[in-house]
């Protein structure tokens, strides 16, 4: 295979934790679906469940952390890249049968209280998002402090929408939490221009 | 002791779980914590620890549906009313030391994809929540319609920002979000009235 061991354990980590979440998932099942010899975990994280986790967190991240260039360069506008961003992220998530959202809420949530490693690293995954999305939202002529702020309520936004929209198995929480950040952002860029 | 053993039994998972997830906690753990005999779990739970999580999902949902009414009873009108619960739910999250946000997020999120059961439960207290505090946005003037879908951004808005906040220790995506919300209700009723 040419995947090397450690980035399968990572990616078989991140499948699964996305869908079972951290406490839900053993590491005995990650490294069977990576096809990887149970004893090469511990080769490659010697800290256990808990450095892979924060592993499976940080290319989590990044992985997710692409896909916001690939939209905002296809808008036309940064209002019109929120607005197919959040129907993006709707329709991936029914098309994958209301598993496929956000890869490290489940986790970032229930590691909050119990591992500071982790908490960290989801923390650090937030701030770079929100630290890639902003300098968009300013060249569009906002000031920084307020491109951050609306790059904040939009990922606010996307993470709350996900965890209703997986309860329900419906769209409509992105579409009306994405409409909403829309013309935040809409109304922001007008008293700007103005 | 006054509570009856369902009940403390009902109310031990659900601080157990709001901190440490539902598959972070165990069954033993949470009659240990209600003081309970481990047999009572079974008689009153025979579905065991997925019925129990259910009837936690169930009942904090209802306790924290009622602080909705509280906050905005006593605001001077609601757009002031959600800044005031956003607010309150940021100061209330720091002085808890960043574990008592949404009771039932980190559940909702860990059960979308593995229990039936549960997942329902988590989708009849979102509706509920909605359903609780779209008749005020109604009664200040929106239409039925927009009233509802700003009540569920302000969830969405509410459940995202406890993310950010529990992963950064910081309050202020809770006042990010609630700002947005409040400006968007803000807007509609001045849309509605013109």
């Amino acid at each position: 295979m040419s995947t090397p061991t450690r980035q399968r354990i990572v990616e078989a980590g991140a499948e699964l934790l996305r869908v079972k979440g951290y406490t839900g998932t053993g590491v005995k099942e990650i490294v069977a679906a990576a096809e990887a010899p149970f004893g090469s975990l511990y080769h490659h994280f010697p800290g256990g469940k808990e450095q892979l986790g924060e592993a499976v967190i940080r290319w989590s991240g990044a992985m997710y952390g692409q896909l916001g260039p690939l939209i905002f360069d296809a808008a036309p506008d940064v209002v019109t890249g929120v607005r197919m961003f959040f129907a993006g992220a709707a329709e991936h998530l029914e098309e994958t049968g209301w598993t496929d959202a956000c890869p490290i809420a489940t986790v970032a949530l229930e590691v909050a209280s119990t591992s500071e490693p982790m908490r960290l690293a989801t923390a650090e995954v937030f701030t770079s998002w929100i630290d890639g999305l902003a300098p968009r939202f300013a060249a569009a002529g906002l000031d920084d402090e307020r491109a951050r702020e609306l790059a904040m309520a939009m990922i606010c936004g996307l993470e709350g929408a996900f965890v209703l929209a997986r309860a329900w198995r419906s769209q409509e929480p992105l579409h009306v939490a994405g409409e909403v950040v829309a013309r935040a952002l809409e109304e922001a860029l007008g008293a700007a221009v103005a």
